[in-house]
């Protein structure tokens, strides 16, 4: 992601979680150290982006977004940690770096995402600007949890799992990515503009559209570079996802396929933030970046 | 636990954490049927029991109370699924019946703990009763994340994990319980306490003491009836710890000390209760089944 503004907010979410990770000396040690080894290892920080973005696009300082900008992120390092494990995708690489479970091992990688879940609602609840009262921040809490349980993202997962080596329609494919995916990226973009007491609803309708476009966008270009990335730039082993023979959008729509639709979920994203002028910037030029990214 | 009220309590757990969990007709089906299998497999509900008996010794009816004595089960269901995975402790049995990664396989079982993990802070944030305002709320559910993560019961694991084959000193012992089991056992007496607005501090105190005692109380039984118990009662593999070559009460101590040990846990435990007369007798009960149970 290449703006000035979205360098800006990836700074600004890594100094956010690292403040709010346990030290690495704290007890127990060694689930600490995998809890920021899991966290703090170089993500693009997508969705807290997308919450320091969302907010400005409604008039919030980035001050005010800290606490929902980590949460998200904790909920999807704890996520990938999990999705790693061997009894999973039994992943080696994520990021370029062994994944947590090789670094550690496998026990202490299930307590570390196990913890990183917990510190996500605690840091929401309890870090959450003092300007968004108490039963807003139980709605985030609320809106959070829905977003990444088993009707959410773990569902997601569920889904994924039950679906290597079987044929998927389109629409499985699409129910699967908006659950395992797409629900945290609309929980990011909302929890963002929640966080404006003065939000209007329409606004949040026109932010959780754009969310659900950007976010299926995400995983067609995720599914893209499966195929024609490598794996120095993706940081994770390239067709990872065809030697599973897990079900893709190249693999059911052919490559030209696959980025003609990105493209239309592109164009209605855009569309979406219309109403919402100049403030919605990074907003769009995330849009821009995750149907032309490289990793 | 043998009184009618504790009864009753378990019964009105039972249903409150069956009306809680998704229907396993719900999409996607095997995760919600683990998350199913994981809670309402009979276990023996102490920590909504505790709930319900800390509200009822401050003046709390039952129907208030619910929400949080599911969310404190839904995250002891979660721990139990996780800490019985291959990877941790790696046990066939559970109440009698087999483990959920032996049931279903260990990513469902990862899941399932994951998304159990999720719905807790869920029901806790939505579900608590009118009467309990949002601020108060927001403060429940950091009491229970703080209690779950890792400076509670996941790091409780963490540190038993690494204590396998190793000396611990009595003091590190009782480190881990705190952690692991003790934690939790004080976020559910706590949890139904603050369901009542004019609770006294003292009386949080006094609750919170009698939470400390009863938590460690219940680990030296677990360790004495893995020695003295028998696989059919105690519903896990009798001998597992010992097996593990893990650190226990009776190891340290001797039988005989470690039943004199809890034995002053609960001295200690009903004379915090004493200056809240005899609303607290359930909470009594359930001291006095704690360092006499046979399972």
């Amino acid at each position: 992601m290449s703006s000035e503004r979205i360098q800006a907010f990836q700074a600004r979410a890594e100094q956010a979680l690292e403040a709010r990770l346990p030290a690495a000396g704290t007890l127990p040690c060694r689930l600490h150290e995998a809890m920021r080894y899991a966290t703090l290892g170089g993500g693009k920080r997508v969705r807290p982006v997308l919450v320091y973005a969302a907010g400005e696009a409604v008039g919030v300082p980035a001050e005010a977004l800290d606490a929902p900008a980590c949460a998200v992120e904790f909920i999807h390092a704890y996520s990938l940690v999990h999705d790693d494990l061997p009894a999973m995708d039994d992943d080696d690489l994520r990021r370029g770096q062994p994944t947590c479970h090789r670094a550690f091992d496998e026990a202490t990688a299930i307590l570390a995402g196990d913890a990183l879940q917990t510190l996500a609602f605690q840091v929401l609840a309890t870090d959450t600007a003092a300007q968004v009262d108490a039963a807003r921040r139980l709605r985030m809490v609320e809106l959070l949890a829905r977003a990444s349980g088993s009707r959410g993202m773990a569902g997601g997962q569920a889904i994924d799992m039950g679906a290597v080596g079987r044929e998927l329609s389109l629409a499985e494919l699409e129910n699967m990515h908006i659950h395992k995916t797409g629900a945290l990226i609309r929980a990011s973009v909302l929890l963002g503009a929640l966080c404006q007491p003065q939000v209007a609803d329409a606004d949040l309708d026109r932010l959780d559209h754009y969310a659900k476009c950007i976010g299926l966008a995400f995983q067609i270009r995720d599914d893209i570079l499966d195929v024609v990335g490598d794996t120095a730039t993706i940081g994770k082993t390239q067709g990872a996802d065809l030697a599973l023979n897990k079900p893709t959008y190249p693999s059911l729509l052919g490559l030209d396929g696959a980025r003609e639709h990105a493209r239309a979920l592109y164009e209605a994203a855009l569309a979406s933030l219309e109403p919402l002028g100049a403030r919605a910037d990074t907003l769009r030029t995330i849009a821009t970046w995750i149907v032309d990214r490289a990793r």
